[in-house]
């Protein structure tokens, strides 16, 4: 394998013209896609004109002259789209921890109120320990809330399965690792779940507009996802929420299935009426007024995954991956890297991770080479393969900045740097 | 009183340099700006440079090198400044729904810890029936989820003083009501509500910007509000939440005094640590990543006004508003219409309420006149005249256009046909 060959797989991607569709700096190989996703030439000139004109010149009328109202929902409708749900089953509001905060409420409403639940024992929200903080923070803050005894069970990731039983009201997963990149098997453990009694609750953060997700297809109960990951949503683009639909329907006569009760979510928001009385929809996880320019600039990141497809950016992405895991192993070799990551592609995300003695320098040092990945405690260095934007090419450049780090210690030069990031 | 006069008071209006500063339709008199603000020219070449250079160039290096991460903070002592607080007890996160609640749920749980509470008898949320309905809808989901016996009593705009008694837990109000304008004595009712052991919300979404607020000096506990009426954020901007200082230490070891417990509320988010420590400061009503682009345009936004001064905006709206009910009740005599704000300015925000009973054909005939404000159920035209952009001629000709609405029955025509708007 040289970098000709590199080349040449980049002349033969299907994908490859949509690389000139993000507005990447000439001079880096950005492979950090999974924390923020790189801006679309479209969404710069898209937002101009939503500030320009629907905003400037429209003013209050673009509520309804430019169907701001219906932002929220379809933006939903395309993401359902790639994440194998119903248009009617996806809405975009808020962020992750909140819509956490509505479908976690929802799905404890829901267990406690089912026939065959037995409410004083089947209390455990299971999790995995290594979830990201933020998914197992508004659990606890959900437990310490209701105050109904629920308890946050925390196992390693092969032991989920091991763990259901009939205590589980729930089972809250981020379906693609944030640190490792390892994928749950979404499928089985919904059936193992549903077999035991449990609900899932699934976190699609590091999933959505990288990996084909089948919510329908494996009867997933609740989902929630971020926009500003593989969606190119932009810094903080707002997420979505999928609630089945035949929970949906479950819980149309539960007035506050959803506690988080603001006027969006109304039957009638124009209307004005004094009680709350919720739209027998989606809806009802939209809360406050959301924002018109975010909501527009996550329409077209996600536009810019539909137009890819999301099956053929996943044969990129296992691609693109394989190539640099191998390579990897190949050509730095001996230099203290271990793969952090599952090996086997059908068990893996969109991005891989190598432990290292002195991880947080070696991204120091990557970085310093126009090399932008993550560090991730204690000892992981991330890297994000966006397949709309990464080439094979920077695949081979980058392992090549990464055996320059390494064989020339150059990460001991940046030991004394500091550097945060945001996933 | 003439246009001439009207002209001559636009040429002596310290403010008059200010309206440059808004990308207005030239044929259009918007008084509609407590709906949705007008839209800042240094916005949309802010956002441009947020989208081109910090998210396309810098991309993930932005939360530090472009200090995206101290956004709501920033944003927040901004706002802080304008309502009469200090900067450390304002941050802008979510929409003004979900702050709200997440101050009630801090509010009631503070009030219950408290030694002189009687938990059993105060279990009172005392409003408004008049309020803007979501902030009913929210408290009537915090009842719910609590499930602790509160109630929600709500009152008419002069009875709030006379039913706030020892059974009242909050006293929940919205500063200036968003249909007729009347405004609350933030001091004295702050005063009463806590002889009688209360604790006070304020919603400031229709005072924020307008209205010079005096937190501190009226010694309120919580307050919420909007950031896309007069502070000017753009449609669906994000909210503020305030939280006085002294509570802010009161509640340091309560760990979910705040529940919606997401990780920008941790001690140290980026430590990524399994359990959840809430920042000991405002901080902790950060919850999940916040929009960088959404934000951006708030803050732009919020900087139109601290250029005005809120006193000298304060002067212009009210100079603005009596012209314009003195206008009305002169050249629109014996036409149906009746004042349905307070006369006195000291009484009111910076909108100004007619009732008539055709009132939404009124305003429909009206906006195909260019003269933009709002229909309000049941019969409210409803004028918001934002100082930094309306004009003292803006009020003499909206006032024209209302007269021959009128006098020739202009309704009539619009009677058949729709329109929705949003506050």
């Amino acid at each position: 394998m040289t970098r000709e060959d590199c080349i040449a797989l980049d002349a033969r991607d299907p994908l490859a013209s949509h690389c000139d569709k993000f507005a990447l700096p000439a001079d880096l190989i950005y492979l950090d896609g999974n924390s923020l996703g790189a801006l679309p030439r479209a969404t710069r000139e898209r937002i101009d004109e939503v500030i320009g004109f629907e905003w400037g010149e429209g003013l209050i009328r673009s509520w309804n002259a430019a169907r701001w109202i219906d932002l929220p929902r379809r933006v939903g409708a395309k993401i359902a789209h790639l994440i194998g749900a119903q248009p009617h089953e996806v809405i975009c509001a808020d962020s992750t921890s909140i819509n956490l905060f509505k479908v976690l409420t929802t799905a404890l409403r829901l267990q406690a109120s089912r026939p065959h639940a037995l409410p004083r024992e089947r209390n455990v929200i299971l999790s995995e320990r290594a979830n990201f903080p933020t998914d197992l923070y508004v659990a606890q803050g959900v437990i310490d809330l209701l105050g109904q005894g629920h308890e946050l069970k925390l196992v390693d990731f092969d032991e989920v399965t091991a763990a259901i039983d009939d205590r589980t009201a729930l089972v809250m997963l981020t379906h693609v690792n944030y640190k490792t990149g390892a994928m749950h098997d979404m499928p089985a453990l919904t059936s193992r779940a549903h077999g035991a009694g449990a609900l899932t609750v699934w976190d699609l953060s590091h999933s959505a507009g990288a990996v084909p997700v089948a919510l329908n297809a494996a009867a997933a109960d609740f989902a929630v996802g971020c926009g500003y990951k593989y969606l190119n949503g932009g810094p903080g683009a707002p997420a979505f929420v999928f609630v089945a639909g035949r929970h949906l329907a479950a819980i149309a006569d539960d007035r506050y299935a959803q506690p988080l009760a603001g006027w969006l979510g109304h039957r009638a928001p124009f209307e004005f009426a004094t009680d709350y009385e919720p739209a027998a929809s989606i809806d009802r996880y939209a809360v406050g007024t959301p924002s018109i320019i975010a909501l527009s600039a996550l329409e077209a990141g996600v536009d810019t995954v539909l137009a890819a497809g999301i099956d053929a950016l996943r044969a990129k992405s296992i691609a693109l991956t394989q190539l640099f895991i191998e390579l990897v192993e190949l050509q730095c070799a001996g230099l203290g890297l271990a793969l952090a990551s599952p090996r086997h592609a059908d068990r893996r995300g969109s991005q891989v991770c190598f432990s290292h003695p002195r991880a947080y320098a070696v991204m120091q040092a990557l970085i310093k080479r126009g090399v932008i990945g993550d560090f991730r405690e204690p000892d992981i260095v991330r890297f994000g393969f966006a397949p709309l934007y990464v080439s094979y090419a920077n695949a081979w450049d980058a392992v090549q900045a990464l055996h320059q780090v390494l064989a020339d210690r150059e990460w001991q030069r940046a030991e004394f740097q500091t550097r945060e990031l945001v996933t």
